[in-house]
Parts: structure tokens; C-alpha cells; sequence
């Protein structure tokens, strides 16, 4: 498998390139509006065509690219069920995506939103918000439960493999990848805490909400294509 | 070969984690000053005994951690014969540095700085500032030369098979890795130029002083261990 992770600094948000080397079919996960550009470039410069974005979730923090990228490429957009009514395919757990050779698994990973899913290809799975290095997503917006992101993580992703690659869709710390055994053992949050000490936890936060809160869950439930002024 | 790759924010640093899985032993290239215990709390966690801290070169933009991670793990610090005099093992062209199981294969890469040393090791190079993502290192201090510089890229490290992973000093544009074949097609510094339009490229940059350069050069001199005041 082809693969890049690429960053933007102004939300700490990662991007993954997935691609077939075979076929040059290639997915973006999560990718960030104002970075469509350098992630249509780096495509073109790879030969690969861009068939699938898949969003882990509407996102809160940033405005995704998924729709400017069908409307320059005619990629397939992909979200769960739960998530943009916008997207030409919605999955749910268990359901298989096709990127050329490549088989990518959905995994329902809710509880940072109801509509948080993982995707897991290739000894790699890709979080969205629900597992962070060292740390989760938060749980106090968008339908987000404490107790259902503890079983996300502890039932779904720590099932994996331990040596599985855990890609995020943020770090703040500037760290890029972790894994399952690590996170099991280290994840301050979840090693050591049963659910309910991870409920009361979440409950004490008190997080300011994300600065694009109120333009980036409206602008993704429409793909990032804005509405008209 | 147990790799992590570590970011700097504020000066857009890259750090890298290497490690023998078998022995545990690991070294770090280029590791930060303000970064040191995240890279320690890391080692310990992953069960790693840190054995060699590497430079690229006397770096202009941030202290390096070298000094202070002798300290506290009695690591051996490598650089160039160039380079800083506090190290305990100075190399040149075609030196090999063993890390557990591991070989790394020592480069000269001068022209960003005189001092400048990639390090290749399975399928990867370590270019510090010489390559980057589609870009150079400037060549306007330090000793630098921007004719020894295309030479240290074009036959030096373009002389690598096309798919070894470049990964370089620094990005500023969120990407991490890059591949020799890319690079020699991308890169636009050097694809399709010779030596004398890179030197004359490289002569009309006129880019702004480093901010750390008065403080970072002669901390770096000492392996980052300031003087006292």
C-alpha cells in the first residue's frame, strides 16, 4: 500500500493518503478544505486517481474538502449512515470499501460524535477522533457519549492487534502514529480506568468549544460546500 | 527497525526514533532541546534503551537535545568530523554507526552547512537539511555552498535507489516523507537544472536570518549545553 500522512497546522489535523500501487486507485481520509491543493498535487505528482474520501466524522474543527475533491476529481464521498446525508455512500460497521486491490473495514467507533467510525486496512487503522495518541476525542458535543467512546475503545479498537498502527486524526504534541498495545498500556484516559471512571472523567473537562464549531458542522454536514451567500 | 517520527512546532523540526526491536537499543537523530522529555518519556515507554543521538549538523534554527540526553542516559553523541567537537564519535563519508542490530550508513551531504551527514539505513535516508520535501536547505551561511550542495544531491543522495524514503530535517507545508524517485522528478530546485542555475537560484533567495541563529549555532557547538551565565 502507497501511504502518506499529511498534516495541517492550523487545525493539528492529519490526512492520509491510501493508494493501490497496482491499479494508482487512491483514498483520502479527512482531508481539510484548505488543503485541497496540496493534496490534488501530491496525487498528480504520485499518478494516482483519487476514487474515495472517507470522513471518520462530522467534523467540528475544520471545514473537510470532501466536497470540493468530488467536484474537481468525481470521487466517491464515503461517511457513516449517521453522518453527511451529502455522501454517495454511507457505511456501517462491517462493510467493506474497495479502494483498487485494497480493502478498507469500517469500524463504528462512536462516542466523540454518534456518527465516529475507524477504518482499518493493512495492520493500519485510522481513529478520526475517537482514539488519540495518549488521549480521546472529547464527548460533550454532537451527540458525543463518554460511555459509548469507552466501548468504541475498549471493545472495538483495543480488540485489534496490538502491533495494529494507530493513525489519528489529530495530535497536538507532535507525535504521528502509535499503536494498540501502546495505547492500551499508556492512554492515560482509558489504561487502568474502568467506564465509569472514564465517564466522570469526560464529565470534568470543561472544554471552550472548538473556534469553528458553529461554520464547520454545518459546512460538513454539506460536504464543506458551503451554502450560497 | 522500530521507527518514530517526532515534529518540533515551533521550528518546524523533524525527529526521528530508530530501534533495533530485538536488542532495544535506539538512537535518535536530531532530536530538540524543548522536545528532550517527550522524547525520553517516549523511549521508556516503548522499552528502549536510547544508545546514540545523532546530528545531521550544527543546526541554525533550534538547540539541539544531544547534550542534555548524554546527561541523563549516558547515550554517545555522533557527528561529522565538521561538526560539533563535544560529540564522542565523529564520522565521515562511508562510516558505519551501529545501533543494536542496525547499520547506518553514513553520507557527507555538505552545502547547506559544511558539516552536513545523511544517515541511510533500511530503505530510508535522513537527510537533515540537505534534501527536503521538494526543496534544499539554504546555502548563505555556516559554510554553506550551493555548488557542493547539488553535488551532495545529485550524486550523493539521488545516487540512492528511487524508492527509499527521504525523510528529512524540517516541513513547513505539513508533509513527512518523500521518496528519492520523487524527488529527482519534483523537485523544483533541482529537476531539470543544473549546477550553475541551482547556484545561481540558490544566490538570489536572499531569505531573512534564521531567528535562532545567534543563540542556536554556538549552543549547538557545545552539543546544547549552553555556557553557564
Amino acid at each position: 500500500m502507497l501511504f502518506r500522512q499529511l498534516f495541517d497546522p492550523e487545525s493539528s489535523t492529519y490526512t492520509y493518503v491510501l493508494a493501490d500501487p497496482a491499479t494508482r486507485q487512491a483514498a483520502l481520509i479527512d482531508p481539510v478544505l484548505e488543503q485541497a491543493e496540496r493534496e490534488l498535487a501530491l496525487l498528480a505528482e504520485l499518478e494516482l486517481t483519487l476514487t474515495h474520501v472517507l470522513e471518520t466524522h462530522v467534523h467540528a474543527d475544520h471545514v473537510t474538502a470532501a466536497g470540493r475533491l468530488r467536484e474537481r476529481t468525481g470521487c466517491r464521498l464515503v461517511a457513516s449512515a449517521q453522518g453527511a446525508s451529502c455522501a454517495d455512500l454511507h457505511v456501517r460497521h462491517g462493510d467493506e470499501v474497495k479502494v483498487g486491490g485494497l480493502t478498507l473495514q469500517v469500524l463504528a467507533t462512536p462516542g466523540h460524535t454518534d456518527d465516529s467510525l475507524s477504518y482499518h486496512v493493512e495492520g493500519r487503522v485510522f481513529t478520526g477522533d475517537a482514539l488519540l495518541i495518549r488521549g480521546t476525542g472529547r464527548t460533550d458535543f454532537q451527540n458525543g457519549d463518554a460511555g459509548q467512546l469507552h466501548d468504541s475503545i475498549t471493545q472495538v479498537l483495543f480488540a485489534l492487534p496490538g502491533e495494529t498502527l494507530v493513525y489519528p486524526g489529530h495530535d497536538y504534541q507532535g507525535h504521528r502514529v502509535t499503536t494498540i498495545a501502546e495505547e492500551r498500556r499508556f492512554n492515560p484516559r482509558v489504561a487502568g480506568k474502568d467506564r465509569a471512571a472514564f465517564i466522570a472523567l469526560m464529565a470534568q473537562l470543561r472544554l471552550p468549544p472548538p473556534k469553528k464549531l458553529a461554520i464547520a458542522v454545518p459546512a460538513n454536514r454539506a460536504c464543506g460546500l458551503l451554502p450560497a451567500a
